[in-house]
């Protein structure tokens, strides 16, 4: 895991820039992207958090060229933060935009973006708690979003699977499309799918991940990648698998928001 | 994924030759590989494009020390580029040969070249709409090759395989051989098991994935094999598997070319 | 497979420490870690090897983000030795907690430990030939954690299967849990399933090992992975399997401590 | 793929000894290893291959800390060139031992040495034409060499896999051992199961291939472990599977001794 130079300079522009307030947005006025009508206001350490994210979840091949994390706005519960459309292993301070729900964004940037952002802006207004999503390909689940045979919770580290993981059919809303949720209403469709779950597989496309922090939907995310491919390897075996049941799935969930793996997924994303 | 100062050295050099024009090729007239009768008159750009392809492809791993890329020459149809015979993962602008569709160097050369170049001839001779050619080893597919088992469009991400993968079984045009395509009444026999699709499977030996870009080749070619893994996975769980219906495969085709990763595997393998 | 320069200093800041003795424990008496009431007193050479086994069993894939191994201390037979909370594969030296065998830090450390220590310190009370834990989430041994179909012994590497790998299934000593070891009576009733066995399986949560040494307990976790990926593999042909008779795995344990894997294994961790 | 200072000391060490003649030897003979009752005399570009193909082993994942790889001797078939008993991975020039065909060093080193060297010496005793030798545990053949499924040849880079791979059981020559052919009449016993092919499995052990070369042997332990890779994927499809057929395993073998492979491999193991 690799990082680049320009991330971290990257995060000091964007520190220089929050740090000089009125006065700078006014000198800044000639740049044309996100300066326009406002500043970013975000705390510095979540987007920072949201680059680490970024480059943790291609680090873990839980997304590829494609997939994205956002995370709420923390100052704001009606905006949220999403880089624009480049591969989240390169995505850097300057790459991060600040999106309302409607997944416009609110500073006016005509900054290419991601055309499945609606996934994202959809979720956090039905689900006010959900502070971060992450949408990915992740090999492990494809398999299980294209068969009727359900993901259950193997071990501990995924008990939030437990909870269930519904499928959304896009064909099912939509009849024959490009499979990409990049309407407000296939959004909307997917979170109804969701309902109140930390996930949900997508038929033939992939999985959307919830949580309440970044460190969470990442752990979760990768964690619901390890639960597939482990639970596979079981099915292999053909014997008969133990699950947790519903206690030991809800009760593993206690365990928190895999604070240890993000301390060290983090410092090794960041190159510290 | 790394790469090669002496990589970058070539292009310089080549750059170098190309700005020369004339008055070069003839200082240059003792050296006795590539300079006679005439200069390499291909974009620079696309032959950066090709070092770049064939490094990916080693990264990716859908090729390992065998397996090769080629382009179609960008302003002349009837000549491809492609490396000599040596590993695609080392592969830098000086290794580039200019080859006619007959597949012999248009500049009388004398390079070692690969036993299978007829391959890509004998499709472009065929497909006038294809730019690229790509043919490999990649572990996923050689199964796939070798089995009745059809291979399926699991997820977007391979739409293009809706729209089929032949087999070619060299044993059924040519009885028993060492399995290479290696004169050009095999690659013809191999273009016409093509047909209008996009890739084909080769019994026993591998893949051949055809597209209108180099980025747009390498990635079907990536893609091919996620779509074999992971339909495999999905069989091994032994319910039933909903694949992308015939107007879903084609709608997610429309997706495009693979840029973003491109651009993300581009700037991997380049260094940069 | 990467050190840290850090990890260097903290070996050698610990050196210094001990090197110091009485005097440097009273000088040093305003920190408020580790060294009250006394000063480490194990071998540096056994502190560099846990600090190994930590970056060796992350660099094979045995531990994640979580996961730990300790060491029984080698003057005092009551004592043990592991890391506090933190991933193992940034361990350093400083990092090292003295324990008891009630799991206790013997200096009154207030550094936050690793919930399932009691893994450790009630083995180590009831197997006083054990010299070295590990406690793991190893993707491979998962599966037959939760499965009914049992661990053989499938090659020399892992003769030490063939003593027989029980199943801690936690749910029937304590109900519905949150799966984890986090208390003595918890750690005694694994010790008890573990009984005089090289190795446990613990039912939707992961494995533990224990040997005479740290390179053996290293080299039986890696090899336990490795045998259950096998036999896995091996079913999955189909055909009938011969596995290691008794006598085959019994002989086969003579072969050592995988010594020289060790020494490949730690050279590479610790950058030398 | 990385490679050691000390590995270029080390041939440079050689040349020096091997340039120095008896005059070094001389000097030197207060040195207890490799230098009574003279000096190596096998040519150093064969030396600096062996100890590549050593390093290639290990990154291929052929080899772990276990598995080795001989050579014969270039002027004296009597004899052979083996590293002494260190992992594969860190093998340089300075650890090749030269040993006559009883598997005993010629000029009275007291290194340790493999236990089961005797696979190497006996199986030159009896297969003249057979220029090196390699014994691995590789995971992919583990499988096989359990079950009484057979390995077939499923595409053209093993096509060597179609003259039969026998399947070595220690067991039915020598009952309960510990599985290593630690004996001049073991390694007998193995040779006489190998016949004429060009690789063996060994029962709850692994593989030994032998080869007119160490690019061939090394090639073709390679293609051997993908083979069984592929073979495996391709059963677990359901479907028919067209292997090789006799005459086109056999004319791909014609295919040559894997050079183009070599030379990416050796390029990348060396440093260049």
């Amino acid at each position: 895991m690799k990082t680049k130079d320009s991330a971290l300079c990257g995060l000091e522009r964007r520190d220089f820039l929050i740090g000089g307030g009125i006065f700078l947005a006014s000198v800044l006025a000639g740049l044309p992207r996100k300066t326009w009508p406002e500043p970013l206001t975000a705390d510095p350490a979540l987007i920072e958090d949201l680059v680490a994210a970024n480059r943790i979840l291609a680090a873990l091949e839980v997304v590829d060229g494609y997939g994205n994390v956002s995370v709420r706005h923390d100052k704001d519960p009606n905006r949220y933060l999403i880089a624009r459309s480049i591969a989240a292993e390169v995505v850097t301070a300057n790459d991060i935009l600040e999106l309302g729900l409607d997944s416009r964004p609110v500073d006016g940037s005509d900054a290419k973006m991601y055309l499945e952002r609606f996934i994202h802006g959809e979720i956090y207004k039905v689900r006010p708690e959900v502070k971060a999503v992450v949408h990915n390909h992740a090999a492990a689940v494809i398999p299980f979003g294209a068969s009727n045979v359900p993901l259950r919770p193997i071990y501990h580290m995924a008990g939030f699977v437990g909870r269930g993981v519904p499928i959304f059919d896009i064909r099912k809303v939509a009849g024959d499309t490009d499979m990409l949720v990049k309407t407000p209403a296939l959004g909307a469709a997917l979170a109804r799918t969701l309902g109140d779950k930390p996930a949900a597989l997508m038929r033939g496309h992939g999985a959307v991940v919830v949580a309440d922090s970044l460190p969470q939907a990442v752990g979760r995310s990768y964690y619901l990648l390890m639960d597939a491919k482990l639970q596979a390897q079981a099915m292999a075996l053909g014997g008969d698998i133990t699950y947790l049941d519903a206690g030991e799935a809800a009760r593993s969930e206690n365990f928190g928001g895999y604070e240890r793996a993000w301390d060290l997924w983090k410092s090794k994303a960041m190159g510290r």
